[in-house]
């Protein structure tokens, strides 16, 4: 049974309740339960962290070298400047998925760039609560193929 | 049952051969074969095209309208300059994913740029054939909920 | 009598279904037969050709070269990035006008560079189908006005 | 009848004078006539002015408000860094048609913006004293066609 | 007797008040005087200017045309984005020469840029109120030297 | 008794007619009245001026040298680009307050930068009509404060 | 009677120490005794914090959520880099006023860019302490205005 | 004995028509028999194509995989833009020549630019029709050295 | 007897785990304890602390203050963004030096601005766990040489 | 008496050779001799010396430190990036005046940038030969005025 | 018999030690003596000369005026900022190629701007030593060619 | 005992004379005398050189090749434009390492940018004459430690 580190970056707890137009109605503890779900379909173990705070993020990362098996993230607003969560992402060297639930391609200009993407293997972005489900997934075919 | 338009852009009909470092060694009968074993599962009938020829893709996309209920494209180097099949895709108003093979923020500079992005619904990029299945899920999942 | 040759770029064969809230209601046959009409008043004989591919209209326009007047065209998308097009009509040494059914000016920001506009004699941009006709009378002024 | 302010920016009572090369050997008093030609035909009143003063044109874009029914206007070197007079003739809510003599899009590229441009229904530019011609055209064309 | 148009921009008439550090303690009256005993030398007569408003100085570079020999300037912080003096220096077809009193190249970035340099003969910058009588020098040995 | 010179640039007299999804209802008459009601309180009396002429704002920015003890100023949509009102503004060495009806942070991206701030003391926006009064409270604050 | 909460950002606790040239004498101790005054005048209950870790400054956001009546916030160095926090102001979805102890036009060229003013109703800088008085009276004066 | 491909981009078929000036009188048939001559002398067989069409030139690019020993290019303005030919060039893996009639060094700025260039063992640029036959002996140089 | 801070920054707990290709194979404990013999010799203590929360390294930053003689920092990957980090540091008044294990200039370009060497007396990079000794040695000579 | 030191940069030996358009017929022997004219009149011994070599042009800088009393230069196209030349000019602490026989301004971007112009005392371009006697005018008077 | 100047710049004798990844083994003398080889065939009488001196460089380049009959260079790294030698080059008015041994659009980006190509026929790169021989055919080919 | 390279680059021997307030008042003749002390006690001999000539500074590079151990450079004023001494650097392949007087990043723009930085170990900047005592120190540690 392979063990998945799932991080929710800053301001995803207010899921729900911020700007619904951009990203939806679903709450935080629907997209973990869903998301639990498909986990069991696929005999994963998560591990489900959210938080606003870069270090906590960090830290979490870190704890994730040697124990787990990848990493499911959501970088929320560090995806545009944390350089910090990109270096301990490339430190762990684990297989990492980024997502994001808006369509970061259509929002304003600075959104367009992602600082964690060069050192995950594939990002998803736009399908609301299921790019969480599409990152599973897609972990799980990286885990199951032959390096 | 629901019709998908699947596109592969220009240089997809060498996949196998073309730089499999960076693309893999699937070729492309071998995507399309796994691809059409999942349309069935989701019952999705597919029309597959590649071409290396910008306006029949033009073309093609035109001819989904009304006809199509979504299209999962791969532009190829498309993505980074045809700035006519973004406006094709805008035109039709149908549910359009867009998928690549490689992790393009991993690449060369011009290749982090998609002006295709802001016109579809969501990107999938990194995870080799499989962003072609993971395209198709996240098409059946936006056809399944309702608007 | 004049011959004129008039070209229609990629999609304005989807007009009057694409996105009508920029180009209006008004299809690409209604166009045609109001520049028509205008041809008739000012002795003008048109041919008129629409295409999505890049490599027809270079065609098109090779083929004007020693037979046509001159050329009223919407290079649609290709504006903005078809340096082929812009060395094509700077190959056959004929009057040219450009035009737009929209203000490029005041959409996004990649529309408003024309790659083709210092090739041609002026651009008109912004009356919607009216832009065609407004063309045609500029190109029947440049003609008759000695040199 | 319908009432039309026809602005002139700077130096464009050097015309017939300045650089012959790129402006031609028309001077204004010609253009104003021919434009009040044109006017006759269409049922138009015209007011013409021309200022090398930013201020007296913006006095003048107020004056039109509720009083005049369209506005054609060249605002010569202003087009490139105005943004006073961008908001004016925004203020004033009326359809406001843009014409320049020279296809600027051929010549130094600071004259390739228009500030001007965004806050106009279209762009006329590079056919001479005719381009006033078209410009008047459109608005005709503009305030005839329904809303 | 060769006639002259010294002009003065924005803020000249602060000269003395303005900045001491800068521009030194030396007002425009002072300056003018010491102009015009060079003038007196070099046999040449001198119209000088001061304004506020862009308009004015347009007007009477225009007024200069077939009328002086020659115009010497100082546009102050309009060399820094009046496009319209600029054309209006263009149009006039005299010999140009513009001052400076700072070295404009050792303050502000946008004051390096100057709109205006390009069309005229020469710059001389940064030798306070000595620039204006260098300017003069230089006009005189313009008009001097065969064509 | 302190005297403030009170600056209202270009199009601000079509205030409560221009834009009012973006400016608001209320006309200048009524924002100078609020003004002058708070300026009673303070002890201050207020010139009040409005003009779309660069030149006469300058020539009243340099008529306060030596004669008022502060300036409030709203410069329109010469904060962008006026480097002439800059320098005006710098020359007479008097406390300055800078504001702007609506959130120039929030609008197109030239309207970001203003080339007068980084000679004013401090910078006001986005509070409607009340910017006005906010920025005589701080002039108020500083005349009081000691230096 | 309202609730504000007022948020200091990093390094505002060394206020009264670092760069006084800068940021003047005062203390922030001070600062929070004379808004505190001020807050009762206005009616308003203050809720005070300050914080050099940005993941605090978050969860503070969040909490003003269904709670506070606004929030005046002096971002400090997080004004230029932290979309976190910017996400987290818009997210509340609360009147906020962002305040500047200096002139931030006036410094460092990355200083005068604020990644957080897009998304509250104004910006106050450059009047020392009295910037966040200033806040404070705009925020009464929004709460007050209907709608 | 080697096959060498010969490709010539879009409105080379125009040689000897479009722009002289820069071009010279040379047309595309006088090239190929010149280009003939010498691959007879080098023991090469030559397969030429034109075409104005991107996606011919891809679909030959293709062709010429496993078949042909090296590819000789012009890809005329496709040079500029093409990314599809570039990674059709790359995808082929094999020896490949970039030339250009004119020296684009010294043209427009957008033609200093290669997108086809790092793909290619190098480039030769500005002898006229010369730089095909330059062109076709760096091929037989490279196909004769040891790997 | 001299007290100094040491501080690492994100992920330099990783060391000896993370990218060692980069950053070579030594541990954090090994650098501290060989930072540590060399301070003995220099009759320095050290006080040494690693955080991946930006806050905290704020925190202890504001902590030195009047307590400590001087700081030695690897800010890591906020060298590149953390505009709070820089405010910190100059907020102290303390002698700081920056030290870089890798060549900050060998790798991906973000890496090459330091927002916080600006505010230090110096930076040394690309010596391994050496820089560390090599700054601490910088901080020694500062120390003893008179202002 | 006064000494100065003039100093010719690279490929001002061709001159009368070189570019006649831009340059003019007047050879470098003709301008040093008319320079010596002027050096008489005005009490001044000159020292003149031409170099291609940025290192000997260094070498002689240096060498006036302490003998000479200014330095006149036309550093030629190091200009444009000799920051070597700039950092003499800087060390040696005199007053030194940049000339340029043509209007830098008017020609390829490239010449408009002068990296020596902020170490001078101030710079004149434009005036052909002219120029170089202007510059010794300019060093006269400022060696002239009280400090 | 034609005299052709061959220019080797800084660095090229190190050739066949330095980076032979990039430049190959091949040292300067064997390219010298199969480039004598093809001047001998070609009936060129050959002038080699190596300097790492910009200033040498010139010398060479302005000593051919009037005696050489054609100039090959690799101008080393001075292709990328020596502004000197591109006016030397352009002085001389004579025929020029650039070479390159490797294909400078594969490598680090300052490489891929030359400021000498604009001045020269036209340039060749990345055929190792073969991009001399390559360019001396072309220097031959224009020599012959009729005007 | 090995044997190290120093070089001294353009304007370091006006040390001690040259902008004291940024480079200190400590000649290069102490310089070399504490680094020759510091030598010692390393057991290095030392080669000390000091040039304004870019060719004299390669000539120098070079020569080193095969022969020293190492490089010490401070290249002043070159390093942030002479490609030409990277590509010097970059083919003796020997350990190199570069050092500053000042804090290049608490100056002008221009001096943030080293080019040749990437070709080094590593860098050392800000301590005054203290950093070529680092850099040897650096040095020493290098050639020490197994490859």
């Amino acid at each position: 049974m392979k063990n998945i580190l799932v991080l929710h970056g800053p301001n995803l707890n207010m899921l729900g309740i911020r700007e619904p137009g951009v990203y939806g109605n679903t709450g935080l503890p629907a997209i973990n339960e869903k998301l639990q779900k498909l986990a069991d379909k696929l005999s994963f173990t998560l591990d489900i962290f959210q938080s606003n705070h870069e270090g906590e993020l960090i830290d979490r990362i870190h704890g994730a070298f040697g124990v787990k098996d990848g990493i499911l993230i959501n970088p929320g607003a560090f995806t545009h400047y944390s350089y910090a969560i990109r270096d301990a992402l490339s430190a762990v060297s684990l297989p990492i998925v980024e997502v994001h639930l808006s369509n970061i391609h259509k929002r304003e200009s600075f959104r367009h760039v992602s600082v964690t993407a060069p050192v995950v293997i594939g990002q998803i972005a736009g399908f609301g609560p299921y790019s969480y489900e599409l990152g599973l997934l897609a972990l799980h075919e990286h885990l199951q193929s032959p390096a």
